[in-house]
């Protein structure tokens, strides 16, 4: 297989529904499966293809695209024998951990994607990895047709994309919770934080996050440190105090 | 004073500059100082205004809007006993603490102001305080001609903003840096994480952070967070165990 021409999709979740609408009119999509046969359907309907009742009524496609969750990638993956060419989309799974001997792949794409958010795919940067170059060859240009930003990519250097991705979109998340905690014990509303967490993140477009580092501990604002401290309990109280101290250490000898 | 038809700024940093140049047009801006007096000098050209060599030499204006660093307030406010009207721009530094018995204010932006950024400031919440309610009411019309949020809010409210803000902004910068670090020593680049930095903060806009949040540690997959964790060491080790705790914890009872 040089070109991939058509393609059979496993999943209906958020990530088999932004890549299944995408890949409609690159693609032939064929089929859809997923345990869950009212959500199969639905995908199958929106992509025009057969929706499958079980994995073994999958039509055959030049490519099975498994779009799942992590932790049933290899089982499924193993019940596949019969089609030539599989890949899935995780960032953290291993193609070693994978019980399939030949035509196998993946397409991670580094982004989150949720329900009723639409997601400028030519920006989104895709992994690719394959068993084989040809294989590998089809897949980065099947992604070509959905991103600018198609590189190949091992397992380690993706379980290493996956971790930094962790990071930056989890913590972050977790830290915006936390502060929102925070106001609402005082009674205030943390929308108020919108706008400095978009331009947070919107200055990191073009200027990279050592320069951009603000705040009481880039200062070496111990006063401020400790009147913050003073305030917080808890777990917050310790993620202050150690991510301070890290930005403390970081900075310490550079003014 | 009723109404503020006049100002003068002390300041010609990030904050001077982006307020000064929204405020001219809205009010006459008269002079401004600086100790560096380049900055002061360039500043005033662009606000049409009088560059003052010394803090005796500002214009006297309805309001002296005090645009400098916290650890200066304090003591350049005392100097300014000639002016009737002062306010500081300060979201940590509490009113009580400012050595004036009468005349002093608080119209402080929640933004993080940078050279070569463009705020929309009428999205920016602004939150107002000051020692007598013509003032305080002065200082709200004011910045209602910049933004469409201005609010009351006492000292303490505003040192809770301030934490909150500081979490979200200085924290979550700094967890970008620790990425980026942990993508450099495996020569690879930090860039392919700015698509989903931006989704991350823009999914914020219309979803609370604890729904939005996603992540091995929200699902509960011990193995991904054991897996993460065999690949860090030192402080970025620390401060992912201790954010990803913190997530299985507030979800624990979720599901």
């Amino acid at each position: 297989m040089k070109t991939i021409a058509s393609i059979s999709i496993i999943g209906s979740g958020n990530v088999a529904q932004h890549l299944g609408k995408a890949l409609v009119g690159h693609v032939k999509v064929l089929s859809v499966y997923s345990p869950n046969f009212d959500h199969c359907q639905s995908l199958a309907e929106d992509l025009f293809a057969f929706p499958a009742e079980r994995l073994e009524d999958l039509l055959p496609a030049d490519l099975i695209l498994v779009c799942i969750s992590d932790d049933h990638i290899a089982s499924v993956i193993e019940q596949l024998s019969e089609h030539p060419c599989v890949a899935y989309t995780s960032g953290a799974i291993e193609m070693d951990s994978i019980p399939r001997s030949k035509g196998l792949g993946v397409l991670y794409p580094l982004q989150s994607f949720n329900k009723d958010r639409t997601i400028e795919l030519e920006q989104v940067p895709f992994f690719i990895e394959a068993d084989n170059e040809v294989f590998a060859q089809a897949l980065y240009d099947l992604t070509k047709t959905l991103s600018n930003k198609v590189v190949y990519a091992n397992s380690e250097d993706r379980k290493h994309l996956h971790l930094a991705a962790v990071m930056v979109n989890n913590f972050n998340n977790h830290l915006v919770y936390l502060a929102q905690e925070f106001l609402k014990d005082k009674k205030m509303e943390w929308e108020y934080l919108l706008p400095l967490i978009q331009e947070t993140t919107a200055k990191l477009q073009n200027k990279n996050p050592f320069d951009a580092q603000t705040g009481p501990a880039r200062r070496g604002d111990q006063q401020t440190i400790a009147a913050h401290l003073a305030m917080l309990d808890g777990p917050t109280k310790e993620i202050y105090q150690l991510l301070s101290q890290n930005i403390l250490k970081t900075y310490q000898n550079d003014d």
